[in-house]
């Protein structure tokens, strides 16, 4: 587990990420990506997914706001990714809160390769098979232990699976890795999710392993919210700060600042 | 009329507001529910509004960049929001401007039960009938004085009508109520409408009444465009201020800042 | 070429700028007109782009994230903006990536007549026939001298072309102007690209010819860029201080900050 290394790879090699994303959130996640040293690529038109010229370092795929054209173009992206070895990640926003939303998360999850599951607790447990209670898209409840939840989606799955809280637990399956870095202001803000999962696509093109870059990348975006909060004088000024931080991001101190067990 | 009491209410019960609006401010009018203290739901497929597991506590449809499919969209919603019990907010932006947003904003009123009716007075003097010139979907110009306008519509489309400018205008057709808070740096960015309309999407679901809801939206939002302006900038930084000074709001204070009339 | 007296015209009139754009920039590039001084008018609706009742002083097409239905919006918007006279600036965002972005840019130029052709040098090569490596959306390699490409291009695509990067080049087919206005945080944020076209397009509503209107907005947006990095800590409050610098624009002073040549 090398954050800061990652991060300074990272920084060199600029992967293109690739993001089909939800409409309130894609702002923001191409700026947090740009912020932190990659380069989104914000396409999700089904008749192009696969053309790209160049071939993204990972591909995000996040079902926030659903239709019909998107998930054609998400299994066409997905597949095209897997075909290139190109990995992948999943943030299922809302699975379990319809069947609209499970239903094509359980489709991508058995027709693509997923490297990486970004979810909630509520998210994860629905599509693992664990009983949850959803509520909204916003929060969730689930009597499962979120580590072994982790662990279990991810033997279940066959994914990394990273059940994101005020503590964090990413596993394969073999291992789990608890992140507690992060602040309450992340929650006072839409799509802090959606970065996260975002950041783990930029971590997922230049780390060792999913886990690895699952685990790195929350971190990262975790520092970076303890770093936003210094100052902040609410969600508006914190949302602004959070930029500023990922790009300040420094390879040389992160490792030290991660609060990994 | 309690504003406080209901902020106060609001942030304790954090009641889920279902936000089917444009693409321009998704992520605006999602941030200012979470700052204010409500949960947003921000989901417009058509397949599922009707689906989602939990009852939101109010629906704010908003028309500011029309298809077929959102159309179809915010009248299943609102059927099944009216089924429930659940109040419902439209915005009609740009009604007048062109048949194809007239059309449906009339159409969900006919088809809908709206508790309150959330616009400008060009556009809410065409849904009532009045004659008015809409410029784009920015400016507007009609000879009706705007209280008569507020009560006229109401009275007319058996809505609380909201009439929004310097000083708004709210009546239920009996009482009409002026709310003389706010800021004119409120008009120099996009989506302060939509915000509106969203936090009395908030109000209305703890207030007493549409009336009450829709009054106490304006005053907390114009209280926080207020002290957004301390210290602003311009546009950009009033922005900011904007969702940190909603956040920031005071129950305690609000009744006695209130330009209520 | 006088970007003050455009500015202060512009700001007296406040032109309707009318925008067929992108998902991930639709609330940036609408607050960036706003703050500098013209309205926004944000409807890709194929339903009603030919109907709105008010004629903008220009219109904006970017195909940033496209789909069948914008396209057809954008050929039906672009057909009645040449119909009524009114000026069209596109904006070929990542033409030359896919066929998928570079046939309909192709078939809007050879539709429509458009003013200003505002993209990167990968974007304009393509269409101009010049070979150009495009990465994804965001950078771009081609052998020619952008101010050779720019007037090459407006010469064969008979539009100005306005080829942006750190020196812009901006060119009729017999005049090329360079612009150097600018500072590298502008290219840290997503978007600052398609706000440069948004601004062509206030500034087309009221400059003299198309060449005046390309170099003036490139001017203004540089010199805005410049003062918005003053105090700037990263990418978040330099995007704040973007808008907060287009609305503090001097027109008194903007011609002699211009870097013209």
């Amino acid at each position: 587990m090398n954050p800061g290394e990652s991060l300074r790879l990272l920084r060199e090699r600029k992967p293109l990420v690739h993001q089909i994303t939800n409409y309130v959130v894609m702002n923001e996640t191409a700026n947090a990506t740009l912020a932190l040293g990659a380069l989104p690529m914000m396409t999700h038109a089904r008749e192009e997914v696969e053309e790209m010229t160049r071939i993204p370092g990972a591909l995000v795929i996040n079902i926030g706001t659903l239709s019909p054209h998107l998930v054609d173009a998400m299994l066409a992206a997905g597949t095209a990714a897997n075909a290139r070895g190109v990995p992948v990640v999943l943030d299922p926003v809302g699975a379990g809160a319809t069947a609209y939303r499970t239903e094509p998360a359980r489709r991508i999850l058995d027709t693509i390769e997923v490297g990486v599951l970004r979810g909630n607790a509520g998210e994860v447990a629905t599509l693992a098979g664990v009983a949850a209670e959803v509520r909204g898209v916003e929060s969730i409840d689930t009597a499962a232990d979120p580590a072994d939840l982790a662990r279990d989606a991810a033997r279940r799955l066959g994914v990394v699976a990273a059940v994101t809280d005020v503590v964090d637990y990413v596993s394969d399956g073999e291992r789990t890795v608890a992140v507690a870095n992060g602040h309450p202001l992340m929650g006072t803000i839409t799509g802090t999710g959606c970065m996260s999962s975002a950041i783990t696509g930029c971590f997922l093109a230049v780390a060792d392993s999913p886990l690895d870059a699952a685990a790195e990348a929350l971190v990262a975006f975790g520092v970076a919210g303890e770093d936003a909060a210094v100052g902040a004088r609410g969600p508006g000024s914190f949302h602004v700060n959070l930029y500023d931080a990922l790009a300040a991001l420094d390879p040389e101190t992160l490792d030290t600042r991660a609060k990994l067990a």
